[in-house]
């Protein structure tokens, strides 16, 4: 660390350190390129093994009966979920202690019948159909009065928390807002109490003025790297005009969706060797109380660095790569 | 997943995912056991390299001038400072964003002259003198009146985010409060604004009262698995009576923080077979506004799993060892 900043990440408050430079070689990560195994007998969300994944909630076909072959992208209960349907949304408290049953959905989205095609390597058109399952159970999850907001979420790479090599992401639908949303969520709401604004458009119309952290600048989507970044090449997804929910996109949105995040994993990808990512997901919450204020987006955060007791023990991400610097390297990045 | 609670922070009110069992074996999780490399002649952090570790801040001397042999615990200076001592505490707005110097203070404290020391293998008396040098630059540092608060924190094997092998911890100075440690500041003034007590001395109680979660019963001293644990056999260390901030503990309660937190240790040792660890000092911030409701307390966090998506996107960790199995096993553990 040379020169670093501790800058505000202008939705959430929260602080990060920022090192602006001179930029470690990308060797001196923890770069852990992403292998895939070879197709093994054993992986359940390949095509022709329907029957042990468990029956389809959704599956885009070409034809034949429901858990069978012919899907492009099918969505499945999660065998191990860490959250179950059946429950209550009470809270029991026994003295200051107080929990509640795990209720809420765990479902999983396999994003290909291949097992070696990773995400970021599907066509537009097949990539459209990944965020078109997305948007297909977000729509049902939220008929259930019970639940307050859902998150999808992407593990590629064992780096990355990822279990599993066939690339597939997880729906999580939970009985309150998780806190990483939440705090979103309440300080988009602040801003727009104070500004009568949305900070998320705030943010973009500012962004795209400066120019130095923008990644992609299309219409309707434009990708950039936060100004409090965390992480290395995080990178985030979002509509350039005001839009509250991910599951109202038309389906006009949904492929320009693909069309840049296919652009900017290509780019993350070539840029930091095959790195472990996650993908994340953040829609206005189920209830109508962000409105207004909250604009849907996508994190793209690559996992190249650890977090350590620094990161635990204040909650202040040490980004040792300027977003200035991220951006400037994935709009270098010639895409073949 | 079999049976899963969503437990709330007693202090933060941050949620968890906790599953009450049957639980993996030991074996299903990421056990990358620490292996220390031998003696290199490269590492500044051994004894007789004083000269390209920096000078010395503070050493526990059994004779010798300053930077040279005859330390048994000495800190430094970063090399590679986080945040640095230079700088002003103003922020600076540019639209929406907001940013300020890396001003603080990043220091190193060399826990052991000899390179394949771990500190929870140092003797108590050993182990103390590591405790005092905490304590001694605490002291030092608030006296700063541009910071607001410290945290000390370590990082033990690759996993947990360390990169030199050679035992040592950290302290970082913020002219902020982390929000780790203002999330707990905040729970614990809203719990005294409520009852006028301490909701560390509150779940102590509890906890003591009921059992199940607890580690070590000593006073002055305690260990608990918390309700609320975040990673498989997450334990905190803490005074069984109300205290404030760890920088004005007596030589005797410093004593039997050694005692326990090396027992602690040496069973999580054996437990996990050697786990990378970070472990966390949360004291009060330097300011007086928390005089009353916060209460000191380490905290030891195995690092044996790894954050997915899930973790990143919602912020609540799905820990799939409860608490009350980790203190089973811990309190199971016969110490030599």
């Amino acid at each position: 660390m040379v020169n670093t900043e501790l800058r505000r990440d202008p939705i959430t408050g929260r602080s990060v350190v920022i090192d602006l430079g001179p930029h470690p070689h990308p060797h001196d990560f923890l770069l852990e390129a992403v292998r895939l195994d070879d197709r093994t007998p054993e992986c359940p969300f390949c095509e022709g093994r329907e029957g042990e994944a468990g029956p389809e909630l959704l599956a885009w076909r070409e034809g034949g009966p429901a858990n069978t072959p012919g899907w492009s992208v099918r969505v499945i209960a999660n065998k191990r979920p860490m959250l179950r349907i059946e429950g209550h949304q009470d809270l029991r408290a026994h003295g200051v202690l107080e929990t509640r049953d795990g209720l809420g959905a765990h479902e999983v989205v396999i994003e290909t019948p291949l097992h070696d095609q990773p995400l970021h390597r599907l066509p537009v058109d097949r990539l459209w159909r990944v965020l078109w399952a997305w948007r297909t159970r977000l729509q049902d999850l939220k008929r259930d009065a019970r639940f307050a907001s859902a998150v999808v979420f992407k593990n590629h790479g064992r780096a990355a928390g990822a279990r599993m090599d066939h690339a597939h992401s997880q729906i999580a639908a939970y009985p309150i807002v998780p806190p990483a949303l939440d705090d979103k969520v309440r300080g988009a709401a602040a801003h727009f109490a104070r500004t009568g604004r949305c900070i998320f458009c705030d943010v973009t119309a500012q962004e795209r003025h400066d120019g130095r952290r923008m990644v992609s600048d299309t219409f309707p989507i434009i990708a950039i790297a936060p100004f409090a970044s965390r992480v290395p090449f995080e990178t985030w997804v979002l509509p350039r005009d005001h839009a509250v929910r991910f599951e109202e996109a038309s389906d006009a949105m949904l492929e320009a969706v693909a069309a840049v995040l296919k652009d900017v994993m290509a780019r993350v990808d070539w840029a930091l060797e095959r790195p472990a990512y996650n993908l994340v997901l953040h829609t206005a919450p189920f209830g109508g109380e962000a409105d207004q204020a909250f604009h849907w987006h996508l994190e793209l955060i690559p996992r190249v660095t650890r977090w350590s007791g620094l990161e635990w023990g204040t909650g202040i991400p040490c980004n040792p790569v300027s977003p200035e610097e991220a951006a400037r390297v994935l709009r270098a990045v010639v895409i073949s």
